[in-house]
């Protein structure tokens, strides 16, 4: 452990961001064995809350001992695993507990698991008190490559997905991609769809990286894990310290995000994985773009890498349905939804589209066939 | 009413503030006749939510006419009168008619309402898709020298008040007195305490001219009011400029909050008016005050406008539960409490006390005499 390479990346959004914030992350295979003396200070004398959920406590919990033993006391607070975490009612089961046991204005709150933890963690810490300062250790490739970076949080309503919420920037992220060996082989293709998202768009040598390493990465070994999630956290650091809040540059990042989140919303977040989901919305761009002038053999190595990470099946889904969703996404405003579409690898562009309904004929052929020509 | 005269002030967090922001504020006599101009490029071509309560609409709901005209569309969104509006329970029924209704990231939430009603929309529109734009139209005199001002949102957890909430600038504060006609005199009383607070510390001459007119505030006269409320925000906002997030000056705002908080919750928040409760609380923090230094002459000069003022008794309380309260005060730290009390006429000083139980006597003199010597 001693001797695996240790990333470092810094956030700093001081000035007249709209969103200001410091984030220091640290990645790595074993990075957790070092968590208490990196958090030491932060939590000394201090409330300290730990987020996480039975799983996650039972499999990984003791790793974070030494952060334990530096506060001044720990309060233990659990959610459940998944999407489930994220609803109002689980919020305010953490505000009710946090307040009964003492907390205070300069308690800290510490997230322990995976994307729905962090988003639930951060908004809680961000509104409890009007706002405590939290720390992310992610536990999920999804997580650690996306979620728990760039002060996003956020929790589901019935109608939509992270629809209430805010920006929070955590003092600390901690990804440790150790803790990353005991996920199931479904749940990193569905973290790494984060990471191919953003290497298509901005980082052609991360790219690279992620095709020729592709069974290492599926297969869970850390040492291949740490290089591919620190070059996603640096892209995604990068473009949140160009737009904080997502006014433009940012939304490059949701590169198949517009209709993956339609396909989320209309199975009801069942059936289909957030990053599986994602990996069929860039299929979807890639055949928008294409229409635009993206060259095919840029769409078609992103369709070959998307192949061999080994989707699963779409399944059965009505174009109806679909645009209807995708029109009360909350990205979406008064003048229409707003495509991250690619012009060519490296390369992405927003599209403003007004009329959705004109989509309608390309969602059903894309549902009749995901994989365009390379399907032919 | 074309006559009256119109205060505007602005509040500029633009830079590293940690809480960034810009709020334009119009106060007089009448202003609300202006309001379908001074917001009309801000709500033109977006939906517009305007969050009131039944009363408010039935009162003066007619003055919003000009807005609404303006708005793309609106969205009418209800909640109750009083501190039973800012609860979870209550957000979470607004973020889900927002959403059911098509809110978009560019949409607008106006509130109409007393304190409770611009906690409760500004914490919901802070929140509503990571953040939308809003407007606050103060109608109680509480809400427009205190509530209203500042970027303080938030709702209240069973165990304290605003125990959930963030810091949202508005982008408009208007502020009718005109509209303060209809406020019975309790209400009147109530809401010119906080004006009380600000004036004392901080504004002398303005504490003058409060006790000058106070029989033409109490009647709740239009042109009266327009002044103090003008002294109280610019007030207010100076030192939200200064401390944005209440590191340090911003807490000079709470002067008597901390007994008076207490009292509240004791209380169950029946029985005494918010703004009485803080009157309670001043009377309180000059008895610490006096300990400490504060001149006897200016100790009585703020019993005596306080008794002018007409407080309700205060009912039976037990030091005990007082104290437990206070250590449970959303603004207490690890380190203890931190009590604001008057030097002197013109100046305040935070004092941090760890050792709460040391009050038990003083708070045990207070209950049985809150007006200390003057009622000797």
């Amino acid at each position: 452990m001693a001797s695996a390479e240790l990333y470092s990346q810094t956030l700093d959004l001081s000035e007249g961001s709209g969103s200001a914030g410091h984030t220091e992350v640290r990645i790595g295979a074993g990075v957790l064995s070092k968590a208490g003396e990196l958090l030491g200070d932060w939590v000394q004398g201090r409330t300290l809350f730990i987020l996480s959920t039975p799983n996650l406590r039972r499999l990984h919990g003791a790793t974070l001992d030494p952060v334990r033993a530096a506060a001044r006391r720990v309060v233990e607070l659990e959610t459940v695993d998944g999407e489930a975490a994220k609803t109002t009612g689980e919020a305010a089961i953490l505000w009710e507990r946090m307040l009964a046991a003492g907390g205070k204005r300069d308690s800290r709150l510490l997230s322990f698991g995976g994307g729905s933890v962090s988003d639930l963690g951060g908004f809680v810490a961000g509104t409890f008190l009007r706002g405590i300062a939290c720390v992310h250790c992610p536990t999920t490739l999804l997580a650690q490559v996306d979620a728990a970076l760039g002060g996003k949080t956020g929790v589901d309503l019935s109608g939509g997905k992270n629809t209430v919420g805010l920006f929070l920037h955590p003092d600390w992220v901690l990804s440790d991609t150790l803790v990353l060996a005991t996920l199931p082989l479904d749940e990193l293709r569905s973290g790494l769809m984060e990471a191919v998202k953003m290497a298509y768009l901005l980082d052609p040598p991360g790219l690279e990286r992620i095709e020729a390493t592709l069974p290492d990465l599926l297969a869970g070994r850390a040492d291949a894990l740490a290089p591919v999630v620190a070059a996603a956290t640096a892209t995604k650091l990068s473009v949140v310290a160009a737009d904080p809040r997502e006014g433009n540059r940012r939304r490059l990042l949701n590169f198949g995000h517009t209709l993956g989140h339609a396909i989320e919303g209309v199975l009801g977040y069942e059936d289909l994985r957030h990053g599986d989901a994602i990996a069929y919305g860039m299929l979807f761009a890639l055949t928008l773009g294409e229409g635009r002038g993206l060259p095919a053999a840029d769409a078609d190595r992103l369709r070959q890498l998307l192949g061999r990470a080994g989707l699963p099946a779409l399944p059965s889904l009505d174009a109806a349905d679909l645009l209807a969703y995708v029109g009360r996404d909350k990205k979406a405003t008064e003048g229409g939804v707003t495509w991250v579409l690619p012009r060519r690898l490296g390369e992405g562009e927003m599209v403003l589209l007004s009329d959705l309904s004109s989509l309608r004929p390309a969602i059903e052929r894309f549902l009749a066939d995901p994989w365009g020509h390379l399907a032919g």
